[in-house]
């Protein structure tokens, strides 16, 4: 799991005085990001090194207690599952006082810069596995 | 079913050239509100007249082709369950050729304005299901 | 002039329960799409028919009076100077009422698809003066 | 001058592949949200302790050069004059190598909750003023 830390501002927020619904997605953009960074991967790298894309399949969120104007948040981010074109993350968001506003997941398709679905690079998934083993999806090889 | 048009501008896309994930959420209130309205009520009635809230607990969406910058989108909402004291919504959104760029839903508590659990006054559920049976849940008196 | 209609969603507002400030500019570029549209040009077909982009080089706005949740808003576009390889919009976003919520500017530069200050093409300049002659700037030719 | 970091995400950018225009007036907001941190007081605070707002009535950015995805740019955030009922904020978007991407300004109104204009209380005054001289208006008492 990789935090991430995030501080509410007025924009993010809604006429009911909590953070909107869509940002949430924002947020776990965020996780996923520094996610990779702390795996030694930013996603430009992987977009450029790798010329391949991870563009999001699925997304959903559980949304559980109202995040506020200026809460510092964060956001853990964990990776549960590769496969072999796809990846799944998986998002909390919680406050300081460890209640827990929110989770989510995404789902990834490997994609190269022309769309097509290509299987995901040993080097990436060694270093996607790196400090903490993904879960292997039945289709992995 | 109501449909809502939505053009899309350059702030919705990213950089990857298409509709930033996060945005069919709004896209998604946008049919939402207009789905109210074509029942007769705004959610700013809902929140003045019956003093109630509809705040999202759960939101899902599966991405199936890319949205572009200016594209004339629809989004086709519809109510397909109201329970004791909640609702989900459930929305396409569609381009002009009538490819599926993508479905989802949206889960909504009713709550009171203090954000206490509240049934669904037997007014507002005959006003939803104007012209559009929604499936009646279980609980449901 | 050329009128846009804008309907508020619960995202565009802040826990003021107001219209965020930052979207205003968001309806500005919305506006400045129709706009192009009425001229019978689209920006996506400036960028590539013209091979050309007009990038924001300065904007400005200034807040008159709130807009709410659900307000039906009208951004009247115009475009008022172009020179010889920018242009200036300006802006005014009103409610039905007629009352002026916000009003603003924004400055193009004309630029090649590698960023280099491009001369504003006749044909182009011809179909944006269509209907409404802006004002031509001192280094126009 | 207080700064303050922000990291560009993908949800930033738009097709140009650089941050889209709007999101600079958020990348404010949170520069002035940690302007007032610095001072020992946050906007929160501002507003149930002094039961006071500051609505933005003026706002404008010069672009001149883009931020990319991912790309760690700091807010430098002045407050450049205080007035009777009114202060301005100057920002600075630079990035790690020094360069401006962006400047810009926003005037704020001070108001009651009722909407009110309402003059800056001293003790406000005092505390904004810590550490950094404002330039006193001609009209501040």
């Amino acid at each position: 799991m990789v935090p991430t830390s995030i501080r509410v501002i007025y924009g993010d927020t809604d006429q009911m005085g909590v953070v909107y619904y869509a940002n949430y997605l924002r947020y776990f953009e965020a996780g996923r990001s520094e996610f990779l960074r702390a795996r030694g991967l930013t996603y430009r790298d992987f977009e450029e090194a790798f010329r391949l894309r991870l563009p999001v399949a699925e997304a959903g969120v559980r949304y559980r207690l109202p995040a506020r104007y200026d809460d510092l948040l964060t956001v853990e981010t964990s990776l549960v599952q590769v496969r072999r074109a796809s990846a799944r993350f998986e998002y909390r968001v919680v406050r300081p006082d460890g209640a827990a506003l929110a989770t989510g997941h995404t789902v990834h398709a490997c994609v190269d810069l022309d769309g097509r679905v290509h299987r995901m690079p040993r080097d990436l998934l060694d270093r996607l596995a790196d400090g903490e083993p993904p879960t292997p999806g039945p289709t992995q090889e």
